[in-house]
């Protein structure tokens, strides 16, 4: 994304001034137009395929009354929230740090009705103070999708599938989902007999795949060799089937480790059958950030991208905290890193941005209006301009512009010696696909075309490109 | 907008528990999914009609430094804002209050490039403590455009021509664009020999067309009463060309009165001539809040919204507060109140939700994500659904989640008795146009249909729905 520069480098001499001359906040969103149109196109390509699912859209609010909120969120997660007071009730306020947890909030509180399953999309930002060097935005632009009020697997299975057909749908060409159970490693460490602190580390440990620190935890309380063994070995456990089976080997019948490893083969096999095995990556350690997971959990990753485009999972119990206990699931995916994963065509940073600039002198505004209007109702993009100075400089003048504007043609209005109804095209200026420009402004050749006759040559012009796309 | 009731009605004994049980802080939007599709429909009509004029939408930090973006901003509007402190640097933060201050700051760092003039347009919320009961919402969701860098009377009209285009786009039936000039007010005052505070008053006065307060205003300081009833007659002069005559008599050849004068005849006679004489109305006393504004300015109405739909004005100096002179125009719309203005079809409320359910049991998931996907690809909204339970209940339990969906139609895969390559259809669970449902689960005709031809069914349904539509 292209990104304002927030901060110059900084020497440690010269930390505060280099802070103090600092314009915009660190890992803030600054998306320049031609960045935007692609983040908007990636954004409205995902909706209009969760759309396709049965998912409607909800708008919720930027910020919330933290007490409110707070039960949706796990204590890490609050810590990074940007808070401040309300001033008109004294509350405490938090910028949505995730929109799982508010759509959560607003589920429970019954605004969306009472049909169930309910399938909610969102497009929204959500707001963490991530460390500054972390290469990661504190505005981070989400779209999301939740289904809520089924715990069946059919439903874990639609979750994955419209998140992989989300990805196929703005052109991502390679991606792996990395698929797991959230209850297979708690199952091991509460088997082994650690405490509830010593689980909550483990827990973390293996979030971040760090085995020294998990290695360090089980040692700290003692725990039984084979035991530790099976925990230690559950975050390299990655693959396809033959994961399951060793799953199975160290679940050593025990319920509390079948019934996840159960869940996880049926929701396999169906994403199989379905056609999406080369997309999936069994993963026994895999462990979303946060706590509010509690079934079958997947993260996805691109080639290219040293983090996780997004992902989800099954929060059968976080409503509940709301007041109403609803099995559910969902996704969210991260906008920005989408952006960077896609690679797009170089449309557009070297051609051209419109298709006309209409040009006329100051007398000739009301015709420039006119002809403009026309182009537009044929779905081109044209910009309208009006040229100061003398008549003789009229062609050079407006070619200029429409050079300078990146403009495919340019049309002049008005010009001496022309009929009323006829105005002057210049094609060609700036190529409408990628190319080299020049840099000098050369003159291509003039046709005099009838002003009735302009439509059907930008409809024409418009009819050709597209095929050419 | 479908709001969320953010506060219980409060009695005096009561105020501090029903403020503690108030879930969403005052103004905050919640828009539910049948008003979300609609209000992302208008920001898409806007956005596309401001692509088509040759604006780039750029994208822009929620939150800043309220040090840098001060200067663009009036004192009584940063007393509105939401402000709180940078955990990282200390510094105060503000959530964007306004826009046009944004993208001027945006400009004057020269982040979007050199070429002038510059087209850019923006979707986004603007975060105010309105007065709770204003009925305005505290997070305000706006579209706008800006044309930078061009003083042209021509720039003027096209910002107002585009911005009746968009109202037209979005289905706005009847409109009114008030128009005026800050400088024959501000003209006015000053040559009454009004103080510097005396000015600032009668301005903030004329703004709201407070004319007792004006009064209050101008009798305290004394003004010659030719002069003070000059400056009471303007607020009041509204109408058509007769405006700009009555405007001369009372600028007496003062070029500080003729100029501004002048400037909006030749606008308003560009705007005729463009056609759209029926959606202005002149108005010498407009006079927008924001003290930016320093050339033609302007506001929408329509008929039932009791404010403002939008407006805008010209700005040829804010720019220069951030460190780069750039006279400019720009307007900005309210999407909810856009949205409370515009009649929609009533499609949707009653009407389907979606296209079809496609149901199965357990064993038969499998095919139920093919088929679903099947119709998906022709475009169709489905939502796929798994049926618990014996057979013997298939078809009805499929229907009863039909209807509860809001499914036109509902297609059941692996019914006993049915060849495994075809499925049963049921149609018109719910009409598909606005219509009533009568609340009972009423069974449609089943149809027997060859998987192979549900494509071409499908297909087929979508033409006629949008042949009628």
């Amino acid at each position: 994304m292209v990104t304002a520069p927030s901060k110059p480098p900084s020497t440690p001499r010269h930390v505060l001034s280099s802070r103090e001359r600092s314009l915009i906040p660190v890992g803030m969103a600054t998306i320049l137009p031609h960045a935007a149109k692609q983040v908007r196109r990636i954004e409205s390509q995902l909706l209009t395929q969760l759309s396709r699912w049965g998912y409607d859209e909800i708008i919720l609010p930027t910020f919330e009354y933290l007490d409110v909120l707070a039960p949706g969120l796990e204590a890490e997660l609050l810590e990074t929230c940007y808070q401040f007071i309300d001033r008109t009730t004294g509350r405490t306020l938090l910028l949505r740090p995730d929109a799982t947890a508010q759509v959560a909030r607003t589920i429970a509180m019954g605004l969306t009705g009472s049909m169930l399953p309910q399938r909610l999309s969102y497009r929204t930002s959500v707001f963490r103070y991530e460390p500054e060097h972390a290469g990661r935005g504190r505005e981070i632009f989400q779209v999301g999708a939740e289904l809520i009020g089924t715990d069946d697997v059919a439903a874990d299975c639609e979750v994955i599938s419209l998140l992989i057909e989300c990805l196929q749908a703005i052109g991502l060409r390679s991606f792996t989902i990395s698929l797991g159970h959230v209850g297979f490693i708690k199952g091991l460490l509460m088997r082994s007999g650690l405490s509830a602190l010593g689980q909550k580390r483990a827990e973390q440990a293996a979030a971040k795949k760090d085995l020294p620190r998990l290695e360090e935890v089980l040692a700290g309380e003692r725990i039984a060799k084979s035991a530790a063994r099976a925990i230690r070995e559950a975050p390299e456990l990655t693959g396809q089937e033959e994961v399951l089976e060793r799953g199975r080997v160290l679940a050593a019948a025990e319920p509390m480790l079948m019934a996840p490893l159960e869940r996880l083969a049926q929701l396999y096999h169906l994403l199989c059958a379905a056609g999406h095995r080369d997309s999936l990556l069994l993963d026994l350690g895999e462990f979303r950030g946060f706590d509010y997971y509690d079934g079958v959990v997947f993260d996805v990753f691109a080639a290219g991208v040293g983090a996780e485009l997004g992902g989800g999972g099954r929060y059968d119990h976080l409503i509940g905290r709301f007041g109403r206990d609803l099995p559910s699931t969902g996704f969210a995916l991260d906008v920005d890193r989408l952006f960077r994963a896609v690679d797009f065509p170089e449309d557009g940073a070297d051609g051209a941005r419109i298709d006309y600039l209409v040009a006329g002198p100051h007398r000739s505004v009301r015709r420039v209006i006119e002809v403009a209007g026309e182009l537009r109702r044929s779905h081109r993009r044209v910009v309208q301009h009006t040229v100061k100075g003398g008549e003789q400089a009229l062609f050079s003048n407006a070619l200029a512009a429409g050079q300078a504007q990146r403009s495919h043609s340019v049309i002049v209005v008005g010009a001496p010696g022309m009929a009323p109804d006829h105005v002057a095209l210049f094609e060609g200026l700036c190529p409408q696909e990628t190319g080299r420009r020049n840099g000098r402004v050369h003159r291509p050749i003039m046709k005099k075309v009838a002003i009735s006759a302009l439509t059907s040559l930008a409809r024409g012009a418009r009819r050709r490109m597209k095929e050419h796309s």
